[in-house]
């Protein structure tokens, strides 16, 4: 592979330099290097910031370039899950393509990375996870896919969902997944105790949608830390959403925290503008991992989202009332090197031998970029160029 | 005046039909109009709404074309507004040019109507009123300004505010402002009085920012709706933010609801993603106008909000979990006849008879123009293009 040069980029909103990259790493960085046998890119005065980090994801439900969904369902969990299951079939959903077309966005738009939820059900078996790794496959030089065997229409109250989670496992699955045990399920310790269960025979991670409010939400979060501490899965479970930790009630929050901290459970977060959240600065603070993601993107679920990482540190930006300079650099961080983090991706950031994994933002400094947003100037993923102005280099299906 | 025939457009996303407009007005509209004297407009397919209102804004704030704002500041209120008054000097802020900035920014993305704060104080007394006053005469024929006296930096606190509010609304100022009577103030009753007494004395209405939350805001609320009712200023007064009735108390929020209903005190929102907020179904729902604003843009204060009202819907819509096709069209409503009603604007629609002020949005459907969002395609104010693609036809300085 051709090293790769790249002339005039600003590390971080630093002063311009150059930058040498062999072999997927950061070699050099100074100003005026040569290297007469290196590819050349001009980022013309760009910061340079890690790749962006989706860490929660669903690429097997958009609906982008399907023509517009009417969605008639409104906001109500039960009534999204039955309605997107049915809807499958009717709109004739392909997952692999809808997955390549959403993990491409992302790609083009300065994402080298996705953790993506793969719903696993009776109605459609494996069909989404046989289209996302497929996809996972096709798009390994662009972007780095994690997929979550995900029971999105419940797991105790559909029988043989069980089994279809351990064969998305033996099939490649990465992580194993779950969803309100208590909200979803009505059946916490069997919930638990299953998806533990198939961690524990495949000796995989954990990735668990909750989102339970205040103290029904703490109560599972308990189970989870119980069983995590139990089975000595420590730093191998992470917690989506985990609503509960937004609420007003200070020291049962301080509790699940320092639990967290000490199981080394990770948080995701979405920044979700209409319920209560985690406060970015109150994890990080806890020494918790924490990163970020869209959620699904133009599905049947949600008409708002959008495959754009930049998009969504203004979202969990805003949600938590970050405004400085200082604070726009850290809502970046959590969707950046917070969810690489969370992925276990080591040696992610903008320094000598750090992977080549970056993404080139326009602005005067760091946080006018941020701020400003998409789309990303230039995605590098590995030492090779994925996209350009926003748009992914690999043509989309 | 020259007619505006508009052609292919599709009233609110319906089937597609021609728009004759005279004088202002609506007076034909069906397909395959016939006016040889009119001039010719291709809406090519695009789809007709009420143009949009920005109902809560401060166009004497924007920093928009003057490099990018390092904010130190974080979110503390008292802390943002000494340092915004102290600022505007040190970086020599031209309230005229930034208005027209502003203002210029949203006419060519859809609005046709701004009320906006204009900041009154001691230190910079009213040059901003007098910048804000000029841009509302240069864009007389682009877009309608109202203006609102506001004491931002309070009025008890700072003895001879009280009279520079007096002089504002001499020279035109066309409602009064206020800000937190408990929390910023000290001094509710002092507050209340004085800004109830300067409306009473000058014939105007009021528009007061409530930040203040729960018990709090629910006490200066009342104090606010004894005055609208011992001084007859039922339908004369709004209140901005109102974040008291986010609060979960759900009897004490139906209480003050009932009252602002029957006084037809105005409620303005801009969905801060950060903290409670007025529901926007419940407001609607118990009889009282609603409208939005995208606050202050590009400023010393924030650097998210953007001046553009499509861009606000999907903020007030994700904060009220708002996702379906028909919860999509009530968020735009709010948007724009929602704050065409609290500003007194009557004839704002899509139908014949109504004001020639209208948005041009692009999508397969209403839901999706308002999901994708801007650019608005063309923006018509009184029967004039003042906006294509987004982009005012009035260049600004």
């Amino acid at each position: 592979m051709t090293d790769l040069l790249i002339r005039n980029l600003r590390p971080m909103g630093a002063a311009t330099t150059d930058m040498l990259i062999r072999e997927g790493r950061i070699v050099k960085m100074m100003p005026g290097i040569d290297a007469p046998d290196a590819a050349i890119e001009d980022a013309k005065g760009a910061i340079a910031i890690p790749a962006l980090v989706e860490a929660h994801t669903h690429l097997d439900k958009t609906l982008m370039g399907m023509g517009w969904y009417e969605n008639a369902i409104g906001a109500d969990l039960r009534g999204m899950i039955d309605n997107e299951r049915a809807e499958r079939r009717r709109l004739n959903h392909d997952p692999h393509r809808q997955s390549m077309r959403h993990a491409l966005a992302l790609a083009g738009n300065g994402v080298t990375h996705i953790r993506s939820h793969v719903d696993v059900d009776t109605d459609n078996g494996l069909a989404a996870m046989k289209g996302v790794l497929k996809t996972r496959d096709a798009l390994r030089d662009v972007v780095e896919i994690e997929i979550v065997a995900f029971p999105q229409s419940g797991l105790m109250i559909r029988p043989g969902t069980a089994e279809l989670l351990d064969e998305a496992l033996a099939m490649g699955a990465d992580l194993v997944g779950g969803l309100d045990p208590c909200g979803i399920d009505h059946d916490p310790k069997g919930h638990l105790d299953t998806i533990f269960g198939l961690a524990e025979k495949h000796g995989k991670g954990i990735d668990i949608h909750l989102h339970e409010a205040r103290q029904l939400g703490a109560f599972s979060m308990e189970l989870i830390l119980e069983r995590t501490r139990a089975l000595g899965m420590k730093g191998k479970v992470a917690i989506s959403h985990a609503f509960c930790l937004g609420m007003e009630d200070w020291n049962r929050t301080q509790a699940l925290l320092e639990a967290l901290a000490d199981q080394d459970v990770a948080i995701l977060t979405t920044g979700a503008p209409s319920i209560e959240v985690p406060a970015v600065k109150r994890v990080l603070g806890a020494g918790i991992r924490m990163g970020a993601g869209c959620d699904g993107v133009l599905d049947t679920w949600n008409p708002w989202n959008r495959p754009d990482m930049l998009d969504r540190v203004r979202i969990v930006a805003q949600k938590n009332n970050m405004r400085s300079d200082v604070d726009l650099a850290l809502a970046l961080e959590v969707c950046s090197t917070g969810g690489a983090a969370v992925m276990g991706v080591t040696g992610h950031g903008v320094a000598l031998g750090s992977n080549a994994d970056l993404a080139f933002v326009n602005g005067e400094t760091l946080a006018e970029a941020v701020a400003v947003g998409g789309p990303v100037a230039l995605t590098v993923k590995a030492g090779r160029i994925t996209g350009r102005a926003g748009q992914p280099l690999m043509e989309a299906p």
